[in-house]
């Protein structure tokens, strides 16, 4: 019999309902994980809202009050799915008490809180994770895989984007997520993130960026029809150029503005030897181009990922039976306990969350000063 | 609160872990529901490995004996997920016992035996549903609304395949897929049944067919690495050429010999109006041609069938993040309990099977008399 | 300097145009050639139309009567691209005439034509051509030299059609090519061939065909809006089910009524070591899966087919520059003015166009009396 | 009978190739024409080579002096299409002796000469035209109608990309287009300038660039194999952020260090109502998602540009009969000739080539300043 560990979570919106349907199925495909979650209480500040959400999604208890849920003795690990603004103090306090800690992405709406943060894990000694589930995309861990093994040999370029439309309509009403001050910024918070990750994750660590950002519709109706108007202060899009510091260049881009585009997070990589290719919205797939291969046969080869020698995939369905955007959250939450049960650092962990969050700054900044950041100078 | 119904399991293993998944999920995605399922009891003959299941998928209790199962009064459903030879037998019992039966595709291995089922379905006056999960695909119910509202007029063809390559290597050995007594055929009723039953959900009826069918390996190493071997006894492959009542024009191809095709349940159906393609490894996408197109734009549209407008899909994520294939059984219990919450038959049901059934007949028949077979003459 | 041989071409529509711009093209591109065609003599019944064809097409000459034209002595190879109904008298005439003849396809309107031209060209010993234009692909020829390299090992499955749409319409009016008298057959004799032909040229000879053929509007107006209709004579849609002698299936459909499909000439091979896949629509793409791939990476490759390494290609552009649908033409002259340079026997020849008879034969006659039909037996 | 016009033309390399080639087929694809090119003069320094070239190629004589040639009084059109560093004499001289000018892209190697030729063009009035040949690619041709048309409304980004990979392998040796002196720069000037030009053909004027290069191989073989090495003084490749004065933002990037891509020259352009995607790799392929279809309906169309109705289609095959890279130049002279017949100033002429020159020249000093340039500060 594994042994279990009891969760608390904070926040059940769309996170919070996508991580509590992992923690379900962790132990029903995992089931040879020395450690497993109990799903102890989630946390929600509208009473009626968090019971049924508890009931829904499947938690034993839930509470009001954050703080009062991170203190509570049954649980040991704290999982914050709350929105950006509310991480800080958070993931602080749940340090403090001696918790693991899962947290959603980005971890922090400024570099500043992100290091006050990582400095409160370190010194409480905890074991923290980040939630870049796309990490856990069978396909982008496997080109992760081909990458260390050396199949494309050393990087030149990275093009990367994050492309999607639902704000493009200019009658799409304010929501927190256009306000800087709940947010942190737009895009390139909320989507940009990831794919800086995937970058540090896949190519290395980044030099330095030179970044533009657009809010291409500033005046929103406060709610759906409404006359009235509010202020966008987020970013719509952003785009930038970098240098790692193995020398690769890469192309980024993050929009709310691609109409037509939903969720398509897509990278191409190219190397001395070969090259990658992914799009999310077709996500059991994984593009790769060999130099390797008998020259007049050589072509983008299309790996259907879902194969059971496959990152993650022995644990799904037989080949071509493929899998969604939930099961990265399965498969990242499988990994967290694996490494807390081994007693090994998780990875991305929130040293990973600042790297992101200091590029992030880096972007903002130059796109405020119209320069070249080093994310060492920050 | 929603009532609750009580379910018992035949079978724990691809069918019973994706049917036990799906149990699981109803009452999370589809909360509204009026009625939910309970899981009860699993059955399986191993003791060890069905109490293991019943464990690691969420059932309460388990047995060992289908028809202890099939009678125990706290089960209101029975969900038929054994090898299709045992199928028969336990749907009747649970008929006589008067319960709600759900039964894996193809019903039976033979069409004597589909219609015995049928009868007695008929006769006990309870619900039945078949498990034509790819009717549930969010874009294959979306191409079915398309049909009905006549977006691609009158149809003319359907080119239906479904391409697997599992057995292709010589190598790989006798299972009892491959064995005539127990699986009844080959890649004929084990995926051929899909498309014969997606030919009839979105095309009509059919008329006649004239197939073919081949055993590319005859003989097989017993086990892997075996020196003995076993006899094949089923199809590898079969192909069929089919007239629709409403004269449509119909190809059909089955096969586990496609080299590089891992599940690819495909179809393209071209109407007066337009046409409609799909293919199950790319299983978020429809893609739509109509005439109605200004001239100069027409073009076949990829519709990622991720809004929440399109079926089911509302229950499930944003736009663009995708869904796999275990939700299509999500999908399908939430229509067979919300059927037998409304008192309503749920469709497709145990004629639904017998019609099928009947295709396959006549496609085995056509094969062996080489000659064309009218399904009303069976 | 290169010698040269003279042409004098029967037709001037669409086949005459791409011919002629082969004609013009072969020296250009492939200056290395000995034999370089001259362009001697284009010949219609149309006065002026065959005068302003010279001009436009760079003929030196024009005649109004094919015999005339098939006798001049100035002639060495007549190409016959007329209709399909006139070229047994042509080809007889230009064989008894001891020219090297290039006949479209289908060479005639039924087998026995087909066989009494061959029996001519035979006797008279003279070279023959026959315009099986997407051999020249140079995707499909990559597609045979890998077969015969034996990259997909023997061959178990052929999934072929050819899909356009061009007649969908119930009121596109009739025109000769809807008229049997005409043109011999519909579909199947215009597109249905070519798959034939790709079939042979890929797989091997056919042992036997089951078929089924269509007729969607049988009565259509005589002129574009006019009142008064006519018969449709031929098929708009051709199926069939084959067994080829080395042990291969295949499936083939030929239709008009494809909506969207505009020249969808496609197929699908599977073998067990790999397969091939190709769709004329992207006629510079190869897509190739191969089992001998590190089973971790496996997938179809999409071979770019414009590398100079690659058949035909290092005359044209360089890699990613594509090429189009006319240069299969100057290929497949290439090919033959090199043969007949050479003293050669030109592939695919008048046999060759008989072959592919017997098959289109083989189907209407299955698909009159609705039973398989053995080549052999023709 | 059309009116003709003398052409000579300086260079026999790809270019000359591709353009002699065009010149042949302009008559015979658009002899509607009112103005045709008579092939009159090559010019190359080498004798012998060129005498070959004017042979292969189609032309009446030959020079071996690019000013006899510019001087002939015979000819009327002067076609440069020799190395970029030999444009500005040419191109000036031409302008001086009254003749009307094609000049291939990028019309010069820095903006000081390409302004320097504009003046000359001007003050002479003759008529030019650069080869931005891509404009001319039917799918091109036609998103640029369909944005005049407001199909895809305003615009708010352009992702656009020029891959290649012919000097990703370190032993590729030095060639003139890696020598600074000789080509100006790299991927910028020789791929770039083809996406700043779609930029503007597209989207609009520049306002502003943000610019990085990189040489990844810096030491390169002299000859193939050979142990000397000479030094790479180009970029391998350029990426830039770009704002239009439309308030669109740009991403660009030129490389030929993207293994695997051959000719990818991509955009894909979001826009208020739509939106637009193109990949020269499959030309014949424009892909269009507008907010104007049925919002359960809405998808990436791919539009087959082969239809008649289609910009340039009518002069070619029947729908689905797919066109190739020489094509675009085909078109491209069509327009030319066209232009010049009705008296109407061509496009692009030689002020658009001075405005991607001052693109190409922004870029590479963003690049060395590290800092934002304006397109009008130069």
């Amino acid at each position: 019999m594994p042994k279990t560990i009891n969760v608390g979570m904070i926040g059940y919106a769309f996170m919070g309902k996508a991580h509590s349907a992992a923690y379900r199925d962790v132990p029903r495909y995992f089931p040879e994980l020395d450690l497993q979650p109990e799903m102890k209480a989630i946390c929600g500040r509208n009473e009626k809202a968090v019971r049924e959400a508890a009931e829904q999604f499947g938690w034993d208890s839930y509470e009001t009050d954050a703080m009062a849920l991170i203190n509570r003795t049954d649980i040991q690990v704290v999982d914050v799915s709350s929105p950006g603004w509310a991480h800080r103090d958070q993931v602080i306090a749940a340090a403090k008490a001696g918790k693991h800690i899962i947290c959603e992405k980005p971890i922090a709406n400024n570099l500043a809180d992100a290091r006050a943060m990582a400095k409160a894990v370190t010194e409480a000694g905890v074991s923290s994770f980040v939630m870049f589930n796309y990490r856990r995309v069978p396909a982008v861990a496997l080109a992760r895989q081909m990458i260390e093994a050396g199949e494309i040999g050393e990087i030149y370029h990275i093009r990367a984007c994050y492309l999607q439309d639902w704000i493009a309509d200019p009658q799409f009403p304010m929501v927190w997520r256009l306000d800087k001050e709940l947010a942190g910024s737009g895009a390139l918070g909320d989507i940009g993130s990831h794919i800086i990750d995937l970058g540090r994750f896949l190519v290395g660590e980044l030099e330095e960026v030179c970044a533009t950002t657009k809010t291409f519709i500033k005046e929103r109706p406060t709610a759906p029809g409404s006359k009235e108007t509010g202020t966008v202060t987020v970013d719509d899009a952003a785009a930038w150029l970098a240098h790692f510091k193995n020398g690769a260049l890469g192309t980024f881009e993050a929009t709310r503005f691609a109409r037509g585009r939903k969720n398509a997070n897509r990278f191409e990589i190219f190397g001395s030897k070969g090259s990658l290719a992914f799009d999310f919205e077709e996500m059991n797939k994984l593009q790769f181009w060999s130099a390797a291969d008998s020259e007049k046969f050589q072509g983008f080869r299309e790996i259907l990922v879902t194969e059971s020698g496959h990152p993650y995939m022995d644990a799904w369905w037989p080949p071509g039976h493929i899998i969604g955007y939930q099961h990265t959250f399965v498969n990242a939450l499988r990994d967290f306990f694996d490494a807390i049960s081994k007693g090994v650092k998780p990875s991305p962990d929130i040293n990973d969350g600042v790297a992101v969050q200091a590029a992030l700054e880096a972007i903002a900044q130059s796109s405020d000063t119209r320069s070249w950041v080093r994310l060492d100078d920050l």
